[in-house]
């Protein structure tokens, strides 16, 4: 069966490699660039090799930033005493999305995984342990991820940051809203009645 | 709240303006591209770019093609005495995808739209009509779409085929393989009882 002509092929391949992509929207993707305006896809081409040039990492947080230092950084109206300690530059715009922080970031780029043989000296350990000893700040909140490696750097950043007499809190886990006792894992649920609160 | 980075914020934008892809989908695919490789996603934008300058229109069918004349008019081992006629480039692949066509094909480039401005003389009717008149075809199938537009464009080739007394089909409509009559729409009904066949 004679398939698409190579630089089509060679596309969709490149596509799939993509989050969320298969084979099949790939090929959708591919073949809608084809019949839409040439200069429109030579935007977007532009707009990824942009992306890498542009984008630079906050000297404070380490979070992406148009400048040497954030937005979020840099803004006078964020609460400038809180931390909340995330592992990927990305889940600061989770966080930002709920609108219900005001305070300030540090991104670990990564996480603790002995496995993989990822330590605390390649992650922004020894930064984040310096911004604290350095500042007055009122509050780290631990918003590591909450499967194995997540847990284990959250419990290691506890231990450093402990002695640096500051209130360390981990954000909560349990039953996500909506979700049903039915479907939800062993693991969550175990967390969600640990986590109770009276009321 | 402070948004993305500018160039993140393109990226996305331009991300969004793909088939398929929604705003969610579109972050994870901009905050995914900047963790990964520069390399990868340089190769991506080189890709897009690629496939603009190398993918040529087969000067016989005009569907897509790697050089002048595309893989399936060439190949010795197809049916050279049957056209299915489709109306975009990416359809072909979809019949291919079969196996179970292995005659030639005849691209359009679009569809008879009279509410867009798009006649006859827009589309590659007339060198349909040049390539039946030269050549020895025993069946050309119309494998144009079953709305409005398609059916119309469908009609119109009929009456400029018939004189060229050549055998004349049309691909059939009806229920699709799985499809329950209570979810099919009515027009879909009709065409299935009036595509009927005596078994």
């Amino acid at each position: 069966m004679p398939g698409y002509p190579k630089s089509i092929e060679k596309l969709i391949s490149e596509l799939q490699k993509l989050p969320g992509i298969g084979k099949r929207s790939a090929e959708r993707i591919a073949l809608d660039m084809l019949r839409r305006d040439k200069e429109e896809s030579f935007t977007l081409a532009g707009s990824i090799r942009d992306v890498f040039s542009s984008v630079k990492e906050c000297r404070l947080c380490h979070a992406f930033s148009d400048g040497d230092i954030c937005e979020i950084c840099s803004s006078q109206t964020r609460d400038r005493d809180i931390i909340c300690v995330v592992e990927e530059p990305k889940e600061v715009y989770s966080i930002e999305a709920t609108s219900d922080y005001n305070g300030l970031y540090h991104v670990l780029k990564g996480r603790i995984s002995p496995l993989d043989g990822i330590g605390p000296e390649d992650l922004t350990v020894r930064q984040l342990l310096e911004r604290i000893k350095k500042g007055k700040f009122k509050e780290i909140i631990l918003a590591t991820n909450s499967d194995i490696d997540g847990e284990a750097t959250s419990v290691y950043l506890a231990e450093e940051i402990k002695p640096l007499k500051v209130k360390l809190t981990r954000i909560a886990f349990g039953l996500p809203v909506g979700g049903l006792l039915d479907y939800v894992d062993k693991l969550t649920i175990s967390k969600a009645l640990e986590g109770r609160r009276e009321i």
